[in-house]
């Protein structure tokens, strides 16, 4: 019975998916509520993903030249303003310090939101000249948006990000930059997170603030609702001309530089959850497990088990892999449900007759499958089973996005999909944002983005007020 | 001439020190000033010393079974005002948030100058079984103290550290964790940042906001002022107290638990500065040295000079050695300047003659000293040269540090010792608070620690009062 406890803890998915997941960040011991409303405990088992998110981006960063620089939390409010459409996107969300120590500040400071118009006044100082060009820094670094609705990673007052920003000579080079960046997110978002996802571009209804282009990469969770994963922002010369960042060129003249800005928070770990969890709670891909593989005692009082237990374990550490062995005094199957919640993608199983017979049971949490595996074996097995899992949650994921795309040719179509077949809908738009004002009213679905592959018409009239139709949109009801 | 101008646009230490120390933080190209009085940009080759501080120290960490988390950057002020001598310590210098959004908070919020009050929070909805215990969990953050007087890495506004932050079952383990985390900065110190380190205690008056003892790690800078580089402290039992941090023992009754916390701060970087640095820059050791070699070409028009110090550089980075090479059109001149500015710790002069010989020159930032290495043997002989500049720095600023050691028996001896001979003073003391506040204000001298090693009585009487002593203390001017 007590087995079974932990997993009857949480609300099933299909009850409840907004319940099934707040029960899983707080029973897998991802998070934890705080006194300051808003604001979460991020624990250690969902820092350390969010350490191996950090380190995995950090190197694909780096690997294309940027460098990490940190910049203030602090924003004086004359500088917040200097951008029209960016402190009108901002100041009414931000927090503001007024006094410091015993003072009242003769100047409002807000705590960053996004850091774009302190780059702007460092790189103001910093550029002069073409060949102080290109700028590519980044900062990780955490961020205040005092949101009146928080869910734990969704939407919480503070969060965990990184901010690229960089300064570039010509249009061309920052447009480079900014697909760039997409798609190493792209790439990361596949291949790390195993999160399928679809690279496209914002509707001007719903770019960044003081933006000319967002990109982003859009992925859809298991109960059909997109979520917006990580965004790649031009900015053009817009910034540029609001705060002065001018360089000599070669040819001697003054010119505005072209900016980017990129960023991808701890909003993920949310994505991972609601992409791959299921009724016994997380899935986490083996390349962001902080334990990959739990080696699990059978009947540990029995001579050499938890001998073997250990060795097993070291020997698999030894050969590249994150494993640990639980020890502890609960029982078997309570620990099976543990390591179930919390997402390991592996356990072993191995008790006194495994240990006669030289083998034990590995088993996939992923799709629960139970392997007989030689004990002399598992250092090789075990690497190729994570690899395995990685992919296959991949695929996995992407049949369930697949499978819930749904192209709408009529408004009757468009209203049908989101009511009753949750996921993404492809549909064509004129281009007004009008239309895309009355689909959001009518159904609460947003424009996710114009897709960059998979954009062919399906129809030449916009699915909302049938005119001329401009371009396919991907719609979704969205986190 | 422009060969020297890098190095003539910094004052010179013997001059003004204070003056020499801001000029290189800025033309070692390691911060700038920013619109947010007190705060400061970490530019990218100050970040890069710090992400490599941060690598090294967090794998020491985790070796001791430290898990990290993140917990909100801000404090409501009902928990600030928990514990009685830690709100006394910190409430004067906190900035204030009173506004998120449009709204007035109902209740203001501190921006974290540190986190004890969070920590106790958790704390006390986390642990209630002895179970749970020990809890050993550490952040790596951002804290902000709204000082008056600020100067770049040495006190500014907001500056980046780590938390540890621990609870444990017994008093002995809480002592045991203090003195556990000290050992690991001292450790650090040495062998990492080339700082040798006097460790002890802090003198009641000296004591952290809270704590009931407060261990220190004490540097020696080359103007013979003190920094306090990394402190440890033990709450025992006050903290749970006054946060209602109970545990039920083995034996069912409910215990209070006792804590610790420790820390280490950006104005290590400033203390690497004041340690190794000389007129002509920064002087980095090699294990903190975002680029630990430099290859210069010597006349690179001339054929194969550009691509012999390429591949010198390859072979190098394969070695395992962050090496890279400066192509620019820059003079070597200007280039040999730079290299030393930003205290890059090996350069490799390769020129036409050079390659006809199979031999170039490597110079030591540390000493100045020019070694021929054939070129066959670089990628042998500079991981040797690193390892050997490492150890000759820590060597050198111990001999620097010990030679800057006074002892004083008398008033008169100590007062001029403050005045005409700057390092550390041992003086005996009676051990009353009166004594320390009376050095303070006839010298500005202030007691560093009572030394865990060296700490031998020099007299029988107090160096103030006459009195009877009861111990040793380390005193010193301190930044």
């Amino acid at each position: 019975m007590a087995d079974k406890k932990l997993v009857e803890e949480i609300t099933s998915m299909e009850e409840d998916f907004a319940k099934w997941y707040t029960d899983v960040v707080i029973k897998a011991d991802l998070i934890d509520y705080t006194s300051v409303k808003g604001c979460m405990v991020i624990k250690a088992p969902g820092y350390a993903i969010w350490e191996l998110i950090q380190k995995q981006l950090d190197e694909r960063f780096k690997a294309t030249g940027v460098e990490n620089v940190y910049l203030p939390m602090f924003i004086p409010e004359s500088l917040l303003q200097k951008e029209k459409d960016h402190v009108e996107g901002f100041a009414p969300e931000v927090a503001w310090v007024t006094h410091g120590g015993m003072n009242q500040l003769t100047e409002r400071l807000c705590v960053r939101p996004t850091s774009e118009t302190l780059f702007c006044d460092f790189y103001s100082k910093e550029i002069t000249s073409y060949r102080d060009l290109p700028r590519v820094y980044n900062q990780w670094c955490s961020v205040v948006r005092w949101e009146k609705e928080t869910r734990p990673f969704l939407r919480s007052r503070e969060f965990l990000w990184q901010e690229g920003h960089t300064a570039h000579a010509t249009e061309e080079e920052a447009t480079e930059r900014t697909r760039q960046m997409l798609n190493v997110y792209a790439e990361f978002c596949e291949n790390v997170l195993a999160i399928p996802v679809i690279r496209g571009q914002k509707t001007e209804k719903e770019r960044f603030a003081g933006a000319t282009e967002t990109y982003t990469v859009e992925s859809l969770m298991h109960d059909g609702k997109a979520l917006q994963t990580a965004t790649s922002h031009n900015f053009g010369d817009g910034f540029a001309k609001a705060f002065g960042i001018q360089y000599t060129d070669k040819d001697n003249t003054l010119k505005y530089v072209h900016q980017t800005s990129w960023g991808i928070t701890t909003r993920t770990i949310g994505a991972v959850i609601m992409v791959h969890g299921d009724n016994s709670g997380l899935k986490l891909p083996p390349a962001i497990a902080p334990v990959q593989c739990m080696v699990i005692p059978i009947r540990q009082k029995s001579e050499g088990v938890l001998e073997t237990a250990a060795k097993i374990r070291d020997d698999l550490i030894a050969a590249g892999v994150r494993a640990k062995s639980d020890e502890s005094d609960k029982s078997p199957g309570w620990k099976f449900s543990e390591q179930e919640m919390r997402g390991i993608p592996l356990r072993i199983e191995i008790g006194p007759k495994d240990i006669e017979n030289g083998v034990c049971v590995v088993v996939r949490r992923d799709n629960k499958e139970k392997i007989e595996v030689a004990i002399s074996e598992l250092t090789a097995r075990v690497p190729e089973l994570l690899t395995q899992i990685q992919k296959d949650m991949l695929e996995a994921a992407r049949a369930h996005r697949d499978s819930h795309i749904i192209e709408a040719r009529t408004y009757e179509e468009f209203c049908d999909a989101v009511e009753n077949k949750p996921g993404f809908i492809k549909a064509m738009w004129c281009g007004d944002q009008a239309c895309e004002d009355k689909i959001k009213e009518d159904t609460t679905a947003t424009s996710r983005c114009i897709p960059f592959e998979g954009g062919e018409p399906i129809s030449d009239k916009c699915v909302c007020c049938g005119r001329d139709a401009k371009h396919l949109v991907i719609w979704g009801k969205a986190y």
